[in-house]
């Protein structure tokens, strides 16, 4: 079988520093999991015996603890500031940025909103810095804006790293129309798009697209339904595991894209394994 | 001939604040027409000898001048400061908070949007305050955007008032995709909107429309020209003078509207001479 890979695919800079920052730490450990894919998570075990903390109190004395790229609670980073633990800071820098605008805007008065994910810990990260818990706000739909009150008509709008432009323009018309200021900080990250135009591109090409990524991970099911628009044989794997010689019977050209947490050799064994098949 | 007003229409909170300070000064002078209507500005004359100095050197020593609705700019206020005369400012609130926006923000090093008509007089009164007078911009469509290169990456977006909200959110939008920070200050007066949305909704059930406003006056020509959508019989008028009996023949119903610089007394003499009409 024949194999096209996007012209963008893959690690973003985030992650790619992550996991520097991760191999150069040997015998330490994550702060959750450090990014979302377990077969990295793996490697990073085996290879640089990098473990996983789940809980705040899995830290031992003398632990390296590294916070992963999707960051944490402003409060568990105070709380493992006052254990005796090395920490080290793996937090992508585009997912700081939200963090800081959120705690400076709270801080100045104005009520906060958030387009993302409230379960994501990227946006737990992010809401956690606003110093009004009471008067920040997360979204994922304009509708769901007609409920929320706002203790002020001065709102700043910070957005999850991985969401979609065009929703986040609606969410913001939105709150425009309503006050007297809005004050709009675009924190989407183009690296995501990047892959989502060139996934886009290819699906439209093969008849078969194989999208590679963590199925929890946003942005990999992003992926996959931008491909879904496009090619109805689209599937979503982990690792090369999971493909199924029957998917590829007729089809003549398979198009292969990756989420921004999937590494190369990863990738690499997926390809080798779709080009052995007849 | 039978009248309908519209549920709304004529002046706003403004400039019916504007030309009761200039009944309260009895011979003083406006700088600038001070509102877009001849007809009030002779009665403000003829009442209360209210005149008009279209030049800054027109000022006399112990003159008491009277800033009008729109605004002047900051430079020319600063010299009639300088000059032996009462200053009485009877800038719109709505317009005073866009030039005070417009100041602060260029302070704090914002690059600046004005959306609006760069001739008119509460725009170029708006533009005067910014410090930085290389990086206020102003545009008219989202289009005109394409060729400005603003100094920063934070760029502050205010409205002229009378402007539609609709393509003040076009504008912004090009804007947010492209920048940082979009800090939207929503300075659009919906009193013209009322009226608009009241001369909408009138015109679609007479045969004929008369809009009465200075035709010189941005939000009277946008009130003509939703009113034409609707109904092709709509005329702008100054007076009552205007009116033609042949544009009646045959109608049945004529709607009446006015802009927001149009008085009571001028709307009901346009009134009465329709329905003198057979």
């Amino acid at each position: 079988m024949k194999v096209k890979l996007a012209s963008n695919y893959g690690f973003c800079f985030g992650v790619k520093r992550a996991i520097k920052i991760a191999e150069d730490y040997e015998n330490s450990a994550t702060m959750g999991p450090l990014i979302h894919n377990q077969d990295e998570i793996n490697r990073l075990k085996n290879d640089f015996n990098v473990g996983l903390y789940n809980n705040l109190s899995d830290v031992k004395d003398h632990d390296t603890v590294i916070i992963r790229t999707h960051g944490i609670p402003k409060n568990d980073l105070k709380h493992l500031r006052t254990l005796n633990a090395k920490i080290i800071n793996a937090t992508c820098p585009f997912v700081t940025t939200p963090q800081q605008i959120v705690k400076k805007m709270s801080s100045e008065g104005y009520s906060i909103l958030i387009f993302g994910d409230s379960d994501h810990p990227e946006v737990k990260g992010v809401q956690s810095y606003a110093e009004n818990q009471d008067d920040v706000h997360i979204v994922l739909e304009p509708t769901d804006l007609e409920n929320i009150i706002f203790k002020n008509n001065k709102i700043a709008t910070v957005a999850q790293t991985t969401k979609k432009k065009e929703k986040y323009l609606e969410i913001v018309n939105y709150l425009i129309l309503k006050n007297k200021e809005v004050r709009v900080f675009n924190t989407i990250c183009d690296a995501t798009f990047e892959n989502q135009d060139a996934a886009r591109e290819l699906s439209k090409e093969v008849d078969i697209m194989i999208v590679i990524g963590g199925k929890n991970s946003s942005n990999t099911k992003q992926l996959h339904s931008i491909c879904l628009e496009n090619c109805s044989n689209s599937y979503l794997i982990e690792n090369e595991t999971e493909l199924e010689n029957s998917w590829f019977l007729n089809k003549k050209l398979c198009g292969v894209t990756a989420g921004a947490s999937t590494p190369d050799w990863i990738i690499q064994q997926v390809v080798d394994k779709i080009e052995s098949f007849s």
